[in-house]
């Protein structure tokens, strides 16, 4: 077995000091992955990753995803040696507001950075993704996409259930471009890995239809270049455990101690002491070495990778930059199905169908559902996404709700348009990836159908509650609960024209009216009246969202035939009404009227402050239970009349205001 | 190999019979499963389980979770011949509104049922934790407990990563009295489970420390039978895949079509011309089958166990009832450390010293942390857990967070009283297992440090923001977040002393003063006056909760100083709050003053209720930055003089009323 060379021994010391003096400035990281898996990145990116940073964005670079993201100064370093746009200064504000090297790797915000990173197991999933966007975009553009995806995980990133729910539908779909390197250092933060851990790695992977291999020695550059070269040609996505030793060569190495906290500023001192040179200096052997491997590689990759493409079919490389760029100018208004005002079906129904010919107008739509797209209806064109049919574009996930929607990130980094599907219950197992599609500003489109109580027979467990109120609190998610047919298909023509927000769909079970013609609706200004008060002043305005909007139709109708004046007002989406001016939310809901009331079977912390003190949110603040849907809707209290009582009970204030 | 004898077979039909009829009664459920492994737990109840409707809590009982929740009609059944107070007339009533046999198994509300299940993977996650529990007080009373935990799952449940993280860790642990059987029919909700998984059974769960059996004829009793005796006696603990055939017998047997989804009417009434009898009837030599096997040989075993105990030594066999009736009559406020106004020590820290104070009163705390026990510093005594200490009390639960709560509430289920801890903005992982809690009224403690952006440099995957939020909106959770020590305190004697709601414990990472002698604390009110105005009126009131609340009193000196007389109410549980009389919430926060302002780093959905159309919640709805807490803290506003600029732009309002 050949050692590592000189160079590449001077450029790993050089990577391992400066992460240290990364820490050691910003007082605050993870120094002990940083160092012990530094030759593995180091290999990674001068012998392996074709990459190039003339063009960050480059859509056929192998993509790399730091799952075990409070390793950041690591990646930051090698991304500083490998030309992208990350300086020495940069390096240098490690961890500081506004820097571009956060605690964690922000995709968006560092050059370079492919993924999001840092609750574990959120990578390694987000990499399954961009390995099945690579295979679907392959097998549609061979000539244009065909890259490797690298992940680099740790202890605590497999021991998470998300990332094993990734893992084995990564090999259930054979993505074999898709390669895991395993930093195998046998400690996590609160001491040795064997304390929670006993697991036969490579029979559970290959259990999993993963190739295994181990490198014994993390510090062997030319036995992982091997292991990884190997990997490659494997037909099954391969997962490479790496023995490292964490915080190698220093003082507490192999122990938790230099997981997370600076190494002592003396013991960095020495280390610089020992190496040479100014604090994050790095020798110009090391950057001439990186330009000679990592940037002459992936510069003659890009080149020749132009002008292949530019030989391709004009048509073809169109449509595939207009995936790429998603702007297709699809006019989604005119294309999709109009609903009728006599057609009466569950709005899960309604976005099946109008999910199914968004699919139709633009290829980079793909998703699937956790086992559930019978009951959800959300499929689209294409056929299963399977191992012999990788231009199949609907993935059966399995059970597995939180891979799903990590996978759905990884896809929509890879520039397509996914979108994934449950029951709105289980929308609490896949919150964690809807956050990071929030953080990641990635337009994923999440669809929950049976998305109140009146679920019914299934009962609490099945009931969302509170599931409104957790999606409504994630900043930059737009929650849409569409009342009928046309609502909801405004709704997806929203998610598709949205960039940066993922939009989450929540659509009935039950059979609704549809009460909104096409022309009518307004879900874009999130709240909009659907039933103008009768008398010149307004007794009461009526808020309600989805299912409860017919009901709160009946209730004005009884609260008129008393003699008031009542306006209903739609809200599919209060993300989008509190986006509006003041005027129009002024107009929507003037603060004079008093008696305001929202009426939706689920919790509605986010509706008090529309209707004030005096007003009233009628939602349910306690579990579902067993029953028929209609009895369960009953007994909980959602008919006309009980909503008429309820409204009868409020005061009428004026408010007199004082100018200070 | 034998055949199963008639009566096996006579019980059998006439189980998946009635399973048929119930669901064909109550027009909803699924019956495919429920017929399919009818033979499982037939055999498991006539021939294995030790309990008894003469008391359905007995301690020692065997416990069975049913895993996949959706076979409820089954477990119904079969409790009903096994002489559980369950009628036919309940049977008959499946599903519907009140009746004691919901829609997917309920613990509390069905005689027999030992866990909640529907939601996947939760069931075999809490069966991890009551076996884990028995090892626990085996150890401590080997001959008061000594049972076994049996687990029946489908496909489903095993591809959760929820499910997954837990078999991980009872290999891990050796957990040899729990017995999973798997229901292996090939089929899920969407179709084959080929189509989603290829995993191989076998080596997968043997590499994660498990014996695997299989039975392959799910029809036969008698291999059933050897396989879970063969079970018992392994030192690990086991999975027995049994083949079995969904909906076996029917029409759509082994398809799809029969999992969901009641069977054609007319074929049920076949199911019944050709078994005999009228509906729901059952041969009376199948329920004196079940007589002379689960009632006699429960019946014995409970007498034989009640026999030895009344010998067992006084204070032992009373530790223990106080253990399992949580009845200790320990007066916490008078035993724990109480903080001085010069300790300024982090909430994390404060909680640590308390928690480790309290299981030294209490015995039957113990719990751990997902890796992260060295950070949120909830540790408490009495060493590790391990496969060699059973006595030990400190789980190390892994990078595993949902099945860290999931055992927890299996740990609640077995009458401990579990804590499990992480970083806050990682409770996302684990909140289906929280509502769990909630749903089935176990009092979990979940301590949660690192609680808003102070944590800092980790950054915007780190920093909770709509977390608060997301616990304080599910039904029956009592989200805490205190200020200091002595709150930190008293919160955790509300955590102690709550029977059916489990609380959640939002502690700093960051260093706080104490700001409340130990007397004066109300966290019991939910929110109290911790600073009085100065003049006889009030010109505002400034309410905050956790780290904000000295700020917000600095806030107050400032305001005070211009001459306006303002209130500081310390609001650490809105949930505590909302259940104190109309007239205790009018004389901390009265409707008159217009002027209220919320000053908490979360997105605060639920202060809008108190504040009124004319106060502010001063929140955040945004993510987070990296940067040192200090600067974030600062840049996001929260300084005194920022929360005293936003409250001179409140207006003051007077709100005259008119009596309708």
């Amino acid at each position: 077995m050949e050692k590592n060379n000189n160079i590449d021994q001077l450029a790993i010391d050089s990577i391992r000091l400066l992460c240290a003096e990364e820490i050691d400035q910003a007082k605050s990281g993870h120094p002990g992955m940083a160092i012990g898996a530094a030759p593995i990145l180091h290999t990674l990116y001068t012998r392996i990753i074709n990459a190039t940073p003339k063009n960050d964005k480059w859509y056929n670079r192998d993509r790399f995803v730091l799952s075990a993201g409070h390793g950041s100064s690591l990646i930051y370093t090698i991304l500083h040696l490998c030309g992208f746009s990350i300086t020495k200064e940069d390096l240098k504000k490690f961890r500081s507001l506004g820097s571009i090297t956060p605690g964690h790797p922000e995709c968006g915000v560092t050059p370079g950075i492919d993924a999001t990173t840092g609750p574990l197991g959120q990578g390694v999933a987000q990499g399954v993704g961009i390995a099945l966007g690579e295979e679907y975009l392959h097998a549609k553009y061979p000539d244009i996409i065909n890259h490797y995806t690298y992940v680099l995980c740790g202890d605590g990133d497999i021991q998470e259930g998300l990332c094993q729910e990734a893992i084995s539908l990564a090999g259930h779909l054979g993505l074999s471009k898709l390669i895991v390197l395993y930093d195998s250092n046998d400690v996590q933060l609160d001491g040795r890995v064997d304390a929670c851990n006993s697991e036969d790695t490579k029979n559970k992977y290959q259990s999993m239809g993963w190739e295994y291999d181990l490198v014994i020695d993390g510090n062997n550059c030319d036995d992982i270049e091997k292991a990884i070269l190997k990997a490659q040609r494997n037909h099954k996505p391969t997962f490479i455990e790496v023995k490292t030793v964490i915080g190698y060569g220093r003082k507490d190495q192999g122990t938790a101690k230099v997981h997370g906290a600076p190494l002592p500023h003396d013991e960095v001192l020495e280390m610089r002491k020992a190496f040479g040179g100014e604090p994050f200096y790095i020798p110009q052997e090391v950057y001439d070495y990186y330009s000679s491997t990592f940037l002459k590689r992936g510069e003659e990759s890009y080149n020749k990778w132009n002008n292949k493409i530019n030989k391709c079919n004009k048509d073809i490389l169109d449509e595939f930059n207009h995936i790429m760029n998603d702007d297709f100018m699809i006019d989604y208004d005119k294309e999709l199905t109009k609903f009728s005002l006599d057609c009466n079906q569950p709005t899960r129904k309604s976005g099946g169908i109008v999910l199914n010919e968004i699919s139709n107008l633009h290829p980079g739509v793909l998703g699937g559902s956790a086992d559930l797209a019978s009951s959800t209806m959300a499929q689209c064109q294409g056929g299963m996404f399977t191992k012999e049919n990788r231009l199949g574009r609907n993935i059966c996930f399995g059970v597995r709700e939180h891979a799903m929607a990590a996978i759905c990130n990884g896809l929509a980094l890879h520039q397509l348009r996914p979108f994934c599907s449950s029951f709105f219950a289980f929308s609490d197992y896949l919150k964690p990836a809807v956050r990071m599609s929030a953080l990641t500003k990635l337009p994923v489109i999440y669809i929950f159908s049976h998305d109140s109580i009146a679920v019914g027979e299934d009962g609490p467990t099945h009931h969302p509650i509170e599931h409104l109120t957790m999606l409504r609190s994630i900043p930059n998610v737009n929650v849409i609960r569409p009342c009928d047919a046309n609502e909801t298909r405004e709704a997806y023509i929203i998610a598709m024209q949205s960039k940066t927000t993922p939009t989450v769909l929540v659509l009935s079970r039950q059979t609704l009216p549809t009460l909104i013609e096409k022309e009518k609706t307004a879900v874009n200004k999130g709240a909009y009246i659907v039933s103008k008060e009768k008398g010149k002043t307004i007794d009461g305005i009526l808020i309600a969202s989805g299912s409860e909007l017919v009901i709160t139709l009946k209730a004005k109708e009884i609260l008129e035939s008393k003699g008031l004046s009542i306006r209903v007002v739609s809200m599919p989406s209060t993300y989008l009404f509190d986006q509006q001016s003041n005027e129009y939310k002024e107009e929507i809901l003037p603060s004079y009227v008093s008696r305001k009331m929202v009426i939706e079977m689920s919790e509605g912390a986010h509706y008090y402050k529309y209707v004030g003190q005096f007003g009233l949110v009628y939602g349910i603040q306690k579990f579902g239970k067993s029953a028929p849907g209609p009895v369960i809707i009953e007994n909980y209290g959602f008919t006309p009349e009980k909503i008429v009582d309820e409204f009868l009970k409020l005061e009428k204030v004026d408010f007199i205001r004082y100018v200070k």
